[in-house]
């Protein structure tokens, strides 16, 4: 029988012959319970869109604590019954909310949040991604999360990854986290410093990535028949405890996480034979996963 | 009624006054039709799902010809009848062709081509990205495609970018061109130098990007009743006249190609106000268009 042609990060376990070296997964793998860090439950948003669909977002409160507390109160309050995903654009984002709903704002709901797009660099521990970046001075890691920088300047931002939360806004306001939007396609770091990033999708990506494409402008759905419902919207906090999702994520500060950032830009095993010598901060995915 | 909460490239044109400078679909759709070249109809690969349901790409003879007169021979011969998607893994790739199967190769097909993974870089007439690539020493633009290249070493190679179609391969061979895979997630650039890049698809990636994901390590279907059907694939001039689709691809050596790489790299409208004065290979999308 012909060989199952595959292409992937994990083949080089499949080959008889030893890798040369630990891959990406076999790092992560092989990291010490000391290397990871759970994820509050306050810092988990559990979007379902129906039974069995689960979506779980982290929240990001160091980076846009305002859109982030919002984002808490508008789940607390129930603002999202009856709310949808009514945008899903090809290689670019996935978007859900209210959208031209005229709901009233919770209480301890800011509608106009400050342009939470980038924080200062001090006092920030920043794990150097240690090659070039396309669109910053410096790209890295912090707390867990992938962030542009400017040593110089002393600005930081989260970047605009694959699967990254960001809050929807028009021309002149910041968003005010009702309306939200996930990458789902090759990175959009163009966006960064022009976006509060509210958080990250961790699991159930691929809920919105595999949606039909919109057939509107900017890919909007034509019919409301097209909408995906939301089932529900809540902090993990607010669960039933025995019901709570528990995440962790590495530490970007750990042995186990440069060892794995060091192998992403230096692949060299059985598979890939030429290394690039550098990555792009979007292609090293944290590594997070679900606990117990 | 509240405004509907965008975001996106083509914003700029929503707001009511002037945007700074052109956005970068005006510019496209400013350029003067002899800065657009037509796609050759023997580099076009007409892969129909369903009805309407069509996948095109454009073949990259320059850079895999032996791969390229494979895939070339194998649609001439009706080789993937009876072939489908049977990967499709999440941020990562869409595969298909004859998976498991055992077809004799048909005439005029090399079933062992060399490693078409990267070519030399004398002969080509390169419009350079102009900023910073975090793979290789430059990134820039060839007859319409992205590459990456090394001036010094002087290899020049296709680029894994969304909608990249490579060819599957195992531990030691090249592939025949047989099962091919394109990007449907966050650029990939690890794999260059390492799998023969054949093409793109230039319309419908949509169709492989919206799959569900295989469930099975790395994103393979399960069951075979998941697999993705394809109805046909031919080439486009081997297609009645009348039924041949006709593409055009901007001259990436043109005067409004510079222009849209600039603004790409240098985003300053209504909507982005901080531009990160760069932009990496894959996220500047060379445009491709219908003819006619």
């Amino acid at each position: 029988m012909r060989a199952i042609w595959l292409i992937g990060a994990a083949i080089a376990v499949i080959g008889a012959a030893p890798a040369k070296k630990l891959a990406p997964g076999e790092i992560v793998a092989a990291a010490a319970s000391s290397e990871w860090k759970s994820i509050a439950a306050h810092d988990l948003l559990v979007i379902d869109l129906a039974p069995g669909k689960r979506i779980v977002l982290q929240l990001a409160p160091k980076f846009a604590p305002v859109h982030v507390s919002n984002i808490r109160a508008l789940a607390k309050s129930g603002y999202w019954a009856g709310a949808s995903v009514y945008r899903v654009q090809d290689n670019y984002v996935a978007q859900w909310g209210n959208n031209e709903s005229e709901k009233p704002w919770p209480t301890g709901v800011d509608p106009t949040p400050p342009k939470e797009y980038q924080r200062r660099l001090k006092g920030l521990r920043v794990k150097p991604l240690g090659f070039a970046d396309s669109y910053a001075p410096a790209a890295g890691f912090v707390d867990g999360w992938p962030i542009a920088y400017s040593p110089k300047r002393g600005w930081a931002t989260l970047a605009h990854c694959y699967s990254t939360v960001g809050a929807g806004r028009g021309m002149e306001d910041s968003g005010s986290g009702g309306e939200l939007y996930a990458i789902i396609g090759h990175a959009t770091r163009h966006m960064d410093r022009n976006l509060a990033i509210v958080g990250r999708v961790i699991e159930g990506i691929d809920l919105l990535s595999s949606l039909p494409r919109g057939t509107e402008a900017l890919g909007f759905y034509k019919e409301k028949s097209a909408f995906v419902p939301i089932a529900s919207v809540r902090l993990a906090s607010d669960m039933p405890a025995a019901e709570r999702p528990s995440f962790e994520v590495m530490d970007t500060n750990s042995r186990s996480f440069a060892h794995y950032v060091r192998v992403r830009g230096h692949r060299d095993d059985d598979f890939y034979r030429v290394s690039a010598k550098g990555t792009d901060l979007c292609n090293v995915q944290v590594p997070i996963r679900r606990k117990g």
